[in-house]
């Protein structure tokens, strides 16, 4: 089962807002409905918003041709609801200008269909790729550390971070995947570790606060996250917690590595301080599962993101390059120019 | 009203785990209670629970008289019970001890009441001793972060880290404290965020994974925390996710700060690797109020403290000194040996 997927001229995802208590998937017809089910969180992942972008584009497309509308127009009016479902994330106006470009270039309803079927194929091979450079790299450590989700539900159907565990457990049993609980949404206890729990791997969930402890203790032998966001410099935005699980692999002296297609690469950006960190609602930290649990008329400060300075990386994966960083956990020697193609 | 007080021959408890939605105090006449409620944290912090210890063999004394038991062996068996309660914490034991050797030295029931009332006593000067001397140390300071609840609440009625707050604060308003929600008991969003606003002090919580983000990006200029237990060489027990600031801090050039009574200071224990680390119930981590989050068939990993090593520590102020550590940030020049009376 996929996270996105193209089924009979619709999208179908995995409602991610029900894991892990239901497997329940969702058939979208039209985008109005997705643009609902992308600011839910239903589909997440920088990976998997690209394709639904995409994915999203074609929809639009084929519905514009079934109902006889103006396709430019059409597209137009689906493009600007997608991107503004969550305006900070990079690869789903991504996935949704690869479309409108292949309009440009005179792309009918089923090129643009095949335009995204392609992208939707090339991430699980990309991912596979970038998840076997990550596993050789790594190779023999058998105790690693992952923050929120890069999994296969960030994706259509194989993750990056969590590809490259996978990739790890295959070529030797791991002993431990310690899963940061990833506060305040909770992706890594919720969505991690069933997917962890669904392949057998053996998984234990710690609040993220016990991450730097574990990796000081020396009980885990690597950190491989995924990224939203890698600027040029190669400073990596992330979910909110990783650098701090960067610092402390760094004094531990164990490798921090990031598993991440090209495209999380924003040429664009110099370094971290030209990302725009997405501040959420305040209520998804003063409050747990619905109720308030902070004290009354506190408030909260809410950030989605955070960047890992480029000398705190021991390396970058993606599908087709390495970027060396810092040369051991307690050397600030700089990670690799992401802009450099290696 | 008091954290922990002495009330008609019993002890007086505010009960932590309801706050901050409402403020109950208990009544405790039994060592067996006292137990019970020192495990479910509805006493807790390290000051509060050496006065605890003393208050509890003042209790178990008080009752074995009552009931004309034999004193010395009612002693032994409370001994034997508080101690157990939380194993890491120093001042529990601490305060036990302090009460059987006054036994040791021929006290009676009466003269142990007033050794306990002493150390009940002695918890509010020695604590606004090193709030002065804390406060004094990060005068300008306006921004700062705390991690947990070191507050009254941890205390008898004046805290450790937030009595440093305290005092900064009524020398020149803080702009902002910021306090870790402290998962997963939420020490921080539900007591200290209630403490702050009880004294009117701008303060924001945020998901503890967020600390790092802020401190590298400039936003905090200092931390200050409490502590569990302190070894000879200075390293510091504190509740899990302290470490992870220190590291932060250090990478940002900002000071860390312990605030701790002379108390804290365990001479028996070399160093932070001769620390065991209270392991909780996983359930505390894969459950938000009491309603399972975590991916069903996983399981969780919940150490209460980590530690953090004392060349991360700028300082730690006690009622009578500051021990220095860290010449600043970035250099692990090694905080001095606490057993070095300075």
């Amino acid at each position: 089962m996929r996270t996105v997927d193209w089924v009979e001229r619709a999208i179908r995802i995995i409602d991610q807002t029900r894991l892990p208590a239901e497997l329940v998937s969702i058939d979208i017809r039209e985008v109005d409905e997705l643009v609902v089910h992308i600011r839910s969180l239903a589909v997440r992942g920088a990976p998997a918003l690209g394709v639904a972008g995409a994915l999203g584009m074609a929809l639009a497309a084929c519905r514009s041709a079934e109902r006889g509308g103006d396709l430019d127009a059409d597209l137009a009016v689906a493009a600007e609801k997608l991107v503004g479902a969550r305006p900070t994330a990079v690869n789903l106006s991504w996935g949704v200008e690869q479309l409108a470009s292949a309009r440009g270039g005179g792309a009918g309803v089923e090129e643009l269909v095949k335009a995204a079927l392609a992208i939707r194929d090339a991430d699980i091979e990309i991912n596979q790729a970038l998840s076997d450079r990550g596993a050789q790299l790594l190779a023999g450590a058998r105790r690693v550390l992952t923050h929120c989700n890069a999994g296969a539900l960030a994706c259509v159907e194989f993750g990056t971070a969590l590809g490259v565990i996978e990739r790890l457990h295959a070529a030797a049993p791991l002993e431990m995947v310690y899963v940061c609980e990833t506060r305040p949404l909770l992706q890594g206890s919720r969505l991690t570790a069933w997917e962890l729990g669904r392949r057998g791997i053996p998984h234990r969930i710690i609040v993220d606060s016990a991450a730097a402890g574990l990796l000081l203790g020396g009980e885990v032998e690597a950190v491989v996250v995924g990224a939203d966001r890698i600027a040029a410099n190669g400073d990596v935005a992330n979910k909110v917690g990783t650098v701090s699980h960067a610092l402390a692999a760094g004094y531990a002296g164990i490798p921090f590595v990031v598993a991440a297609p090209e495209s999380t690469i924003d040429f664009s950006t110099e370094s971290g301080a030209g990302i725009t960190i997405e501040l959420r609602d305040a209520e998804e930290v003063l409050a747990l599962a619905g109720h308030r649990v902070a004290s009354p008329g506190s408030t909260g400060w809410n950030p989605a993101f955070d960047v890992t300075p480029a000398a705190l990386v021991t390396a970058i994966v993606t599908e087709r390059r390495t970027i060396d960083g810092r040369a051991d956990g307690r050397d600030a020697g700089g990670a690799g120019s992401a802009a450099n193609p290696g």
